[in-house]
């Protein structure tokens, strides 16, 4: 008998959803509405819905899926309760008992950005090792932390929250947490973008960046046609990031390190600014760590809840 | 029937050895020398000879103990593979295995610094928690992960190697490591000697330390009384590592921190001096995370290797 079971990614505008075989063969893929009227109340409905749909469709029995894992944007721990997910409406409340009870299949539940780190360990740019790393450049920075196959989800949810970790004690701004210094602010699209700007302020040195509406894609193409400017930017870039990626490994000592997020595109670029910089400040016995690309992309949320509910 | 375990933890000039009921009690302890001549090849014979006399002396069954744990000056990984000790003359194999064979029960084998960690959380200053982070202050800086009540050894047996988080670009001085600018050189107890002889060429002003030959007592003593510089001192080293410990919580999202090893004997005004600067600099969803002291002194070595053979 084959055995199935789902992966589910919420975000605050569409759940991904995803059937899986439990060898890791994505079956079929597709999307829902979210809807966060009413404090997100019909959410777990939904979910629930949309799966049991599918079943019938496939006459699966319950025995035949595993279970259905979920990744949401909010603290979770490790039994599956989250603690508020703003842009969800979601207050406190344990989503793994409340979507067990409507589908009567066992559930697990994760942080998002933890859960995407799951996947790539599973199917993706992590594949083959148990102890990952992954850090996901977006419009902010997240963070996920696999120890022996497992998320590390910590006592309040806030595992891997990396982008949070503190870097500069000059900073005036504030951070989107409200705390002034963190990784986000300097290594995230947004935070690329502003290293970029300070550069062009600081001289009139001729750049391609110059007279544009700079994005973090624009530096990295230009760091690529070695602009002397954009290549600066790089190198800040990578000394901060590889510098905090040292301290993290100094604390849960990765095999390897997943970059992703939309910044990741930028490719293999992006780390070699960060593996030289670790590396000059990596305690020795975390140098040997590997840096790759994350491969799934938007599907790693699904991917990743799916593994959660295998063993 | 009563079961037992034993803890082991190998020092560079002693072995400590303890006989515990499953429960947690200490019922014996005992110390045999550490002979490391010839790679230190007569250890785990030593050891295991020191444990097959107490279980005769008992008249022990060998189903009556659960198994031996042991923990060592090294990075050792979760299947209990060493990667040489320097202090003890070991190279690269399997302590497990080596030692199983000898005793014929199971055997766990850790890190030195985790598996004091473990023992905290056992029977220490983090009974309770399942999720601790432990700091031991001594001559160098030395940590301990613990993560569902397992340790977290890390991919090469380096994980909580927080004394070489890189806190400082501008450290001109090696560490022992050989990078500049680890956590360990400003908050071992030879750190705060250093950051009080510096303070005290900075300037002539009056103080408690002056014209001494400083050690880290007298700085806490010293700064307990309210001597104004050895007060300075002591908030740079509360700034220094309750920041670096705000950046740790950011990954593993600790319970509780434990804080152990010769500067703790300062006491709670070290506490209160990590607390406020880790308050500061800590992520939202970590600000909770409680401070400790360690409580079983030079016995948290065999209670975290005892714990270590209990699922």
């Amino acid at each position: 008998m084959s055995k199935y079971c789902f992966g589910v990614d919420v975000g605050g505008t569409t759940v991904k959803l995803g059937l899986f075989s439990t060898e890791g063969d994505l079956l079929e893929k597709w999307e829902i509405p979210t809807v966060t009227e009413d404090g997100g109340k019909a959410i777990l409905p939904d979910i629930a819905r949309s799966i049991q749909k599918m079943m019938d469709e496939r006459e699966m029995a319950r025995d035949e899926v595993v279970g259905v894992g979920i990744g949401a944007p909010g603290p979770i721990d490790s039994e599956g309760t989250v603690y508020g997910a703003v842009n969800l409406g979601w207050g406190t409340f344990s989503i793994k008992k409340e979507l067990q009870t409507l589908l009567n299949v066992p559930v697990e539940a994760g942080n998002d950005a933890n859960v995407a780190a799951l996947g790539e360990m599973w199917q993706g740019g992590a594949r083959g090792y148990e102890n990952v790393v992954m850090v996901t450049l977006g419009t902010g920075v997240g963070g996920g932390i696999i120890v022996g196959s497992r998320i590390l989800p910590g006592a309040t949810g806030a595992g891997g929250e990396i982008g949070h970790m503190h870097v500069n004690d000059k900073e005036e701004i504030a951070c989107n947490c409200g705390n002034h210094g963190c990784l986000e602010q300097y290594v995230s699209a947004t935070g690329v973008v502003r290293l970029a700007k300070e550069k062009l302020a600081e001289s009139d040195r001729p750049s391609a960046l110059r007279d544009t509406e700079v994005t973090a894609k624009d530096v990295w193409d230009a760091a690529k046609k070695a602009d002397p400017l954009a290549m600066e930017v790089a190198e800040d870039f990578g000394w901060i990031l590889g510098k905090a990626l040292a301290s993290v490994a100094c604390v849960v000592n990765p095999e390897v390190f997943v970059i992703g997020g939309g910044v990741s595109k930028a490719g293999d670029i992006l780390i070699d600014y960060i593996q030289k910089n670790y590396q000059k400040y990596a305690f020795t016995g975390c140098r040997g760590a590997l840096f790759t690309l994350a491969k799934l992309g938007n599907d790693a949320g699904i991917y990743g809840a799916a593994r959660m509910v295998l063993k």
